[in-house]
Order: structure tokens, then sequence, then C-alpha cells
């Protein structure tokens, strides 16, 4: 039987050698280092990796690690909540800004800002937000599927380092199964009022149906649940594949019996995860968890020469 | 200064008298008890009602309490996850099993069936699902919103406890922001390959804008968070109005910054809630405090003769 | 296999009722279920019956349902922590406030006001509660155990509704094995400036070794975790029984190690809890499922003619 | 007003580096930020600094990093759970083993082995402890305080890794304000039947009160909350001062109620923690968020050469 090997800190140690150190311990130390390690699996393997983003990721200053992850090739999929496009949009021209979450809320209501527990945004980044949308959304007869629409959006945004640009230059599909439940969503029905705009609610199905059957081997880093979560896993129902490595980062546990915190062995059952997959499940706060496991991740690759 | 008056059980006592009773006490039942005040409130008074449901809470038990507020006429307003409606049409013929947590997921799997979490779902119930599913879903040339949809499958559904059916018979309109992110969306995509079926992404947010446009004063009951809570918070953005009264039944806490957990005083920084709104939160499984707040209430209900 | 009923809710129905249906559900509607069957198994037959409680329950309104239950002959064994007997102490001659959670702490401590979430405590009632503890204190040569200290203060306190005065009352030992972490603690240390007072640290374990010893059936509802939950179980370790029935009401969930969201089953590993014993855990604020718990099985009680 | 910079991950960055750049992001992150800053402040300065310890930390790997912080000259007062310092001895002659959180207690109480979470204790380290303990323990006419206690166990162990040990070279004073709550406690019992050993329940009070009067500034860091969080905060109480920095790692939130999820800012409220003082909470898994405090804190410390 293994044991616990308590857990050393040394002088310039790398965060991938104290996340394998991580490893010999209990508790979530050990989750992580697992999930660590999954992750350099299906990075350095010829697996078609699936990337979900629920929760305010951009809000809160991870908008570049997702958008890095794509541009160096280890996102095949993006599945991700609407309020992170329009928070990845707003950043390509604005900002958001640190408040705290001990804020008097109608105060700010008159100052116009908007709180996302302590980070703010400002009205005229919201009124730049709908300029820049009546722009560039479409004006099309074509009926659209989602992934088409917001690949069109990408185009439309002059920043490197945005999420959804990235996806278009390194032509990664994004799919967003709540695209209404967004100030997309809302700046899309304005614009539909005069110019013609057409998205079919289930045409996104199709496309990702395709990708879980076309894929070989395939893994998926899930942060955040919600709908995210659930839209990767249910594609692979209609394919005669399941995931093969499998992490989830959420703040969620099982007990309440909801999606988000529903564990990776539960999705066994129904098939959308290999029995026989690596999975792990790192609870905690995702603005944590996901910058060490991908600085851990992108170490141990480079140790590798990979 | 009020004073905490230390919480009496009597003999016979009912739900609304202990209820009652915990607006003396601190904590969460303080915040349950200030949750059956407002809702009482909403339910006697002229608000235009919005109830949204997230979590597994057909799969759990729930539905009837939903149904029921749906025909007793204490809803204006659902929005749903889609997972909630695929559970609520499977139980209009079949059923949900009680079963365990700690099971073994590959057996089950080999066993057909699927679990949430201590709830089983059969293969035979998912088949006859896809059945109805292909029976009823709509062959038309009309492009059709998320809600004429639902409503559609709500008039095929045959039996008076059903949510959709209710709400069909209620007048009651049903949104479900992420309808491609269920098994309605994988049956929906399957109809149309054959089929004339194709649903608008975003008429939905027009025609429940046009819902907040309408009304005077409202109030909303958020059992769950997710896509529901955010798409009747955001609808609000567009009308000139907000939420007077507002009750959040959630597990998720404040900290992580996801909106699931976040406070309504938050929905204030963006006018989504009034600022001069009753609002409470209260923490914990929906499955104990929903039951509580809705016998509660109803007691309360009628002892006012109403 | 069992299936899911849909709960019911029905005009006038009674809380045992409520819970009894939720039997019928899934996740913590379930547990909450299975909780008040256990407690009234636990209530009606020979077991020695221990309650542990740990939390700011005194302050939140629920000393009437403990120091009730003492009365009412359901506990026979009390492990608690220093807090909540202060808090007691407290009550019997003062009072806790009502308050904000989101209060001006600064403001508070010049106003006199100690806060513990949404409760307040004065400065006045904590200066009564140190010239009642010196006067209650002993000055005697005798080496006591901490049980014996919290009989003699339970007898110094003139309040039948006191939970220390009903322990002393009705002859159930009360344990506090922190007892130095609380401000009985900070007062039996000035008290022993100028007087002799003397509290063996170990007299206790032998104390409660010798109960767990004694019994022949034994149940154990855990409010809350902390030491009182390990002091209970632990002492059974020296016994050749272990808990044949136990409930848990906790906010903790078993993912983070820790001992106050370990599961039951964790128990049974060391022999703490037996291994047919039945056992459940309700996740959740106990300010709600307490109520809940003990007011159903009492109701269920009654019912029984018991 | 300040504005969120998205997260960089760079090849080769060190852990204070990334800890850095997360002050600029929000949620979680940024409050891990500002622990490592205000924990960087505490070792550089002039600040009594007191550690505190609860949750099963030992057993989960975190032996070490509390030892070095010892040695380190890092700790002037520590505050444990007896549950870590019988961990400790049993690590300074045993180990505890990597186990599963899902395994079959009955079974593993058949094998011979107790459960925490994923970590596993064997019976015959358990008997060792036991063996060792009755050797350690004092024979003594004199009565002792808990620290004297824990100071002759601490000389009594053989290992230069050993928390207690540890203490004992440097001088550094343990409390265990739950003495009695944990293996030592039922050791030290059966220990008194044949020997002379008698701890004064209250001593450790008038030992620690008399460090905070002596302390001018003062620092703290919570890791777990439990009995050490609040005997170390109430100590303060006694003395006219205040804690002027602290930290807490924990897993509870403040909506509960209870002690281990209070704010700090509560803390203010009772006079605990200096009104001017820099705290903040870090919410997660301490053995996650401790190693990146310690590692990313101690670079800190290097790079500006101390």
């Amino acid at each position: 039987m293994e044991i616990v090997q308590q857990l050393q800190i040394e002088p310039g140690m790398s965060i991938n050698s104290l996340v394998k150190g991580m490893g010999h311990c209990g508790f979530g130390a050990r989750r992580l280092s697992q999930a660590m390690n999954i992750y350099e699996e299906m990075l350095k393997g010829d697996f078609t990796k699936f990337l979900t983003v629920s929760g305010a990721m951009v809000p809160a200053g991870m908008r570049e690690i997702i958008s890095g992850l794509i541009r160096g090739r280890h996102v095949d999929v993006l599945v991700v909540t609407g309020a992170n496009l329009v928070h990845d949009i707003i950043e390509s021209f604005g900002c958001h800004c640190l408040g705290s979450a001990e804020s008097d809320d109608a105060a700010l209501r008159e100052e116009g800002k908007s709180r996302i527990y302590d980070v703010f945004l400002r009205d005229e980044d919201f009124a730049a937000f709908e300029e820049l949308m009546q722009r560039i959304l479409p004006d099309t007869e074509k009926v659209l599927s989602g992934r088409e629409l917001l690949r069109t959006l990408g185009s439309g945004i002059d920043d490197p380092r945005s999420i959804l640009r990235s996806a278009c230059d390194m032509n990664v599909p994004v799919f967003c199964p709540a695209l209404p439940d967004s100030m997309i969503g809302l700046q899309a029905w304005m614009h539909s009022q005069t110019k013609k705009l057409t998205v079919d609610a289930f045409a996104d199905v199709k496309e990702i149906v395709d990708i879980c059957y076309a894929c070989q081997r395939s893994g998926i880093l899930i942060v955040g649940g919600g709908t995210p979560k659930n839209f990767a896993l249910q594609s692979m129902l209609l394919s005669p594949r399941s995931f093969d490595l499998a992490i989830q980062l959420t703040t969620d546990t099982p007990e309440n019996g909801g999606l988000s915190g529903a564990t990776l062995s539960e999705a066994v059952s129904w098939g959308k995860i290999s029995e026989k997959a690596r999975h792990v499940t790192v609870y905690g706060d995702a603005t944590i968890t996901l910058p060490l496991l991908v600085a851990g991740a992108l170490q141990g690759l480079e140790k590798d020469g990979s």
C-alpha cells in the first residue's frame, strides 16, 4: 500500500513540482495532482480535447489562460456560457474593474456599475458592447447555427487575446448551449428587429454530435459545471464513444443532486464517460485551481520536451 | 432592537407556525421565515409571478409541487431547465427509481440504469421518451419560438400532474433558455432530419421581454440558480421595471463569484431587482426548503381566507 | 425497485406527514426523512441517547428545542461546545438580538455589540455573565471533572428553560471537551486566581467511557460536527460496543477530509458506529433541519401513543 | 479604479509570481494573493506569529510544512487539534496510507484500517502509538498545564520533522484546547489509572493570555477553523490588544453562522481583531491553499533577501 509522503516546500520549486508532490498527499491536494497528471496525458496524447467553461471566469481574470490554451492547440472544442463570451468581447475594447464584494449595490446602480462578486462593470462598457454587437452581428437570409454565429462574432473582434477571436483564428468550434441567456441573446433579438438574423436552436446539436462521432479518443476539462458541462457530456450519448479522460473543477458537491456537482462517475452510468476512463474532480474555486492545473501541466509538457 | 425568541416546538403545530417562529431566530431559520413571508405577499398580491427551476427537481420528487403551483394560479411565467422538462415528460408515462448514491456506476450502465445522485432512470423509460417525442414534436414550416414548441409538447402530454401539461392548460408560458442542452434538444435534432422543425434561438427573448414590459409589479421565486435564474433576471434589463419581490433557494454561496450563488443584492446593482425590493436567499437543498416554503405559504394564505 | 413518489402538499398537513412523504423523494429530502425515521426509532426504543451540539445553536434560537428534549427524557448524554453553554447562561438572564450579517463591525464594536452572523450580543450581557459566573463557579479543594463543574453551574442557573439547568434537573451528564475554549474557560481562569478551582482535563474521558461501557444499545444525534461529535464517537472506542443508530446534521461535506463533514460510514471503519447501524447525514443548516427533525419525530411518537 | 489584469501563465514561472498575478484577478484568486501579501508582511515584520491548525492536516501530508514553519522561526504560538498531534506522533515512527474515499468501511474495519476520507491508518500504528504514549506520558505529582504536557511529549519524540518535537526544540508553546477530545486524551486517562498525571484544564488559558498581553504587534494564520481558531482569537479578549494581521484558510462559509466559517470582520466586532487590521479569508481546501501560501510567501521573502 502506498504511503502518504509529507509535502515538501523547497526554495524556488516550480508549480509542477509542488503539484506533483501533492500526489502523495490526501484530500484536495491529491485530486489536484491527479488532475494535472490527467491533463498532461490529454495534452500530450492524440485526444480530441474538449474544454467547457462556466462561472464568471473572464471577469475574474482567466480569459488569457483560455485563449492561450486555444492558441497553443490544446483545445479542439470549446463549450462556454454566453456570459463569458459577453465579457470576452468587452475585454477586447474595455475592461473589468476590481471592486469589493461588500459594496452598496443601490449606490453602484447610481454610479452605473454592475457587480459580479468583487468585480465591477461600467455602463459605458456595456454601451460600447451594444454598439459593437450591432455592428458585427450578421445580416443574412441564411439560417445559422450558434457555432456559425459565434465564428462570425469572433472574426469581428480585433484582439488576439480574445477567446472568440482565438477560436476563430485556430478553427476551434465554439458552442454556447444557452445563447439566448446572455447579453448576446438580448442584442441578437434587438438586431433581428431591423436586420435578418435567424439562429436555429438545434443546429449545434448536429455539429457537436458529428464531432463526437468522428473522434477516436477524447478528453474533457470541465470548468465549473452548468450547461456547458452537460451539453458536452450528453453529445457523447448519440455517438458510439465516450470520454476517455475527464477532469472537473467545481465548487459544487454531489450531495445536492445537481449536475454541476455530480461526480464524473455518475456520468459513467449514462455512458457519457467510459468506465475505463481516468477521471477526477477537484473541488474548489477555479480561479485558483485552473491556473495551477494549466501552469503545472504546461511546465510538465516542456520538461518532457513536448 | 428585536430579540431572538427561542423556537418552540409544540405538539401538532403546523408547518406555517413552525416557519413563522423561525422568523425570530438567526441564520438559515430566519431566512426561510422571511422567504415564506415574501412568498405569501407575492401570492396574495397583484404581482406577475415568475418561477425559475434548476437542479434535478423532478427526479427528486418536486414535480407536483411545481405543477400544483401552476394549477393554483401561483405562477405566471415559468423558466426551467431542459432536464426538468425531460423528466416531467418521463413521469407522465414512466417513473424514476429510488437508488443509492454509492452505486457501482459501471454496473448500473450494464443494467441499463442512469443515475442522478440517488435516483435512477431505466433505459426503457428513455426509449419510451424518444418514441413519445418523435410522435409529439411538431412538423411545421413555421419557425417556432421555444415557448411555442414547449406548448405543443405540453398539449401532447396526457397527464394532468405534468408541469408542461399544467402550464399548457393554464396558459402559462414556459421558457427553457438552454433547450438544446437536454434530451429534448437531441430529439428535436433527430426529428428535424426527417421532418420540418425550426426553433428560432432568440424568439423567446422577445416574448419574455414583452411580458416584463407589460407587468406592473412582479415577484420571482428562484429555485436553484442556473440559466433559468439569469434568463428571468436579465429580461428585466430591457424593460423599465425590476423585480419587487425575490426569493432564491440555492446550495451555492456567493464567495466563488458564480451566478447561481450570487446574492440578490448583486442583482440590484444591475437593475434586475429593485433597490426597494424585499428579497432573501435561503441556502440549502431545495428538496427540503421548497416544500417547506410552499406548504407554509399556502397554509398562510388559507388562514387569511384567501 | 421502489419508485420516486412525487411529494404532495396538502392543506393543513403536519410536519410529520410532510417529512414522511419526503422519504419517497431523492436528495436531501430523502435523507431528512430517513433521519426522522431513525430518530423516532431512537426515541421509542431502549437506546442510550447521545446528543452532540456544535455551531451557535443557542444564539440562533435552538435552545429550548435542546432543553425540551432533555426535559422530555430524550437525551441521556449531552456533549456540547463551550460557546453554546455560555449563550445558554446568558439567555437565563439576558438576551440575544436580531441583527444583520452585513453590519459595520467596527461600528458594532463602538456600540458594544458582538456579532454572531446575524445575531448580536450586548456588552452588558457579557458583564452580567461574568458577574454570575464569578458567583456560581465553585471554590473547592476537590479536583473536579468538567461534568461536575457543569453540573454545579447548572444548579446555579435559575431558569427552567436553560440547557444546563434542565440537564441538572434531569440528571443528564453534560460534557464539554473544549471547556477552556470558551468564556467559561476565561472566567474559570480568572476565578482560580483568587479561589480554589481545579478541573482535571481528562476526568471526563473516564466518565463518558464508563457510560459507553454500561450502555446496551445506543443512538446518537450529531448536530454540527466539531469536538462534540468526535468526543462522543471516540468514547465508544474504549468500549466493546458501538453506536446502533446515528444521525448527523451538518453543513460540511466529506470532500475536504475534515471530521465535521466526515460520513458516518467513515466512523464504521474506526469501530465507532456499528457496521449494522442505521445512519444518515442530512446536509444543511441545522437551524432548519433540527426543528423539522424534532417536531416531526415528536409528532410521530404521539401518533403512536408513545 | 484599478482594473482586472488577465492572469498570465508563463513557462517556468514561480509560485510567487503566479500568486502575485492573482492579485489583479477576482474571486478566490484575489483572496489567495492578498493572503500571500499579508503573510509576507507577517513573516518579515516584528509580529508575534500565531498559527492555528484544524482539520486532518497531518494525515493529508501537511506535517512538514507546519514543522518547517516552526523550525524557520515563523511560528511563535501554535494552537492545534489533538487529532493532528496524534497523527504527528504516529508519523514519527509509522505512517499513513493512501486509500480511497469510496472504500467499504466494514471491510476496512475487518482489515484493521481506520479511514480519514482517502487516507488510512493501520491498527498496528495505533498499537505502537499507545505503547509510545504510555512510555512518554509523564508520571508526576505536579499539576501540569496542557502546554507543559505537550512539551514533555515533544521532547520524547525522536523525529526532527515532528511538529511537537520541532516546537519543543524551538521553544514554541503548543496549545490544544480540546486535549481530551483525542487519542492523547484517551491515553492520558488510561495512563492516569496507574501513574500520577493531572492536567489542569484551565492552566493554558493563563499561559496564552500572558502571551497576548506581552506581545506588541501580532498576526495569525488560521488553518481550518475549529477550537484552535476560537481559542487563539478569544485569548486577545483579556488583553488590551488585538490581532493586526489575520489570514484564514477555510472550507466553511459564513452563511450558516458557525465559527469556522465566520468572517474575520465578525471578529472585529468582538475586539479580537483590530479594526485597522489587514485580514482576508481564502475559501477552499487547505491542502491546496496552505502549500501555495507558504511556498509563495517564502519565495517572496527570499527575493527580498530576508
